[in-house]
């Protein structure tokens, strides 16, 4: 969860420590092309973290596979600014183990439907994991 | 690739033998909910294999990393249909090895931007990974 400590306080160091110090790190943000190394990875935090709007996190639906050296973690993260539910996103979150401890090595963030489009919709449809409309692959 | 080559061929049982027989499965299709189970996610692609669509994928900018029985794919699609591109995902494959084999465990897929809105787009700034506009976590 220091990974979500660390945009809560909006610190790009901490965040920074919870990547892998490998280079061989991708981070996804919503609507966002891959990012992949740690340079490129900080500058967006930093960036992010720059806007100045305090956000706070609860996440749901948590499910976490681990085999050996790697854990692949999957959450729904219900994002809050000013105590107001803004945004649902849908992330994969995955860990490698190295002599250092767990690192995160990919981040996969992208908006859950219904939720795009900002706020006033309600809870019901989105507790129903059957999907309202047709899916398409692009 | 027997995955790519399932959704080429609208090929479902041939899709769900590239998945894990554990329902400890999860698919995010592009927009749309995760998804949880192997019932569930039978029905979508059944749902998307049913449209009638012939998609085709080229893709690209594959990373592997496998680390005992798990093994991380990140990889760029590039979706056409007739000959023409339609979109790009940002896809996360995740395979667990047993018994049996590899087998998928969680697929996430999300929209590319810049090409979100449909065609006509260039590919000039996709092949940049420094993103174009303001990233933000909602």
């Amino acid at each position: 969860m220091a990974f979500y400590v660390a945009i809560e306080n909006r610190d790009v160091d901490a965040m920074m420590d919870v990547w892998s110090g490998s280079d061989d790190v991708v981070c996804i943000h919503p609507g966002a092309p891959r990012l992949e190394g740690r340079e490129i990875i900080h500058d967006s935090w930093q960036q992010i973290f720059e806007s100045g709007e305090s956000l706070r996190f609860r996440l749901t639906d948590l499910r976490c596979l681990r085999e050996d050296r790697l854990s692949v973690h999957t959450v729904r993260e219900e994002i809050e600014v000013d105590g107001e539910l803004v945004d649902i996103m849908l992330t994969t979150n995955i860990y490698a183990y190295t002599d250092e401890g767990w690192h995160l090595i990919l981040h996969h963030a992208s908006a859950e439907p219904d939720f795009e489009d900002g706020e006033g919709d309600t809870f019901d449809s989105l507790d129903d994991s059957q999907p309202d409309g047709p899916i398409t692959l692009h």
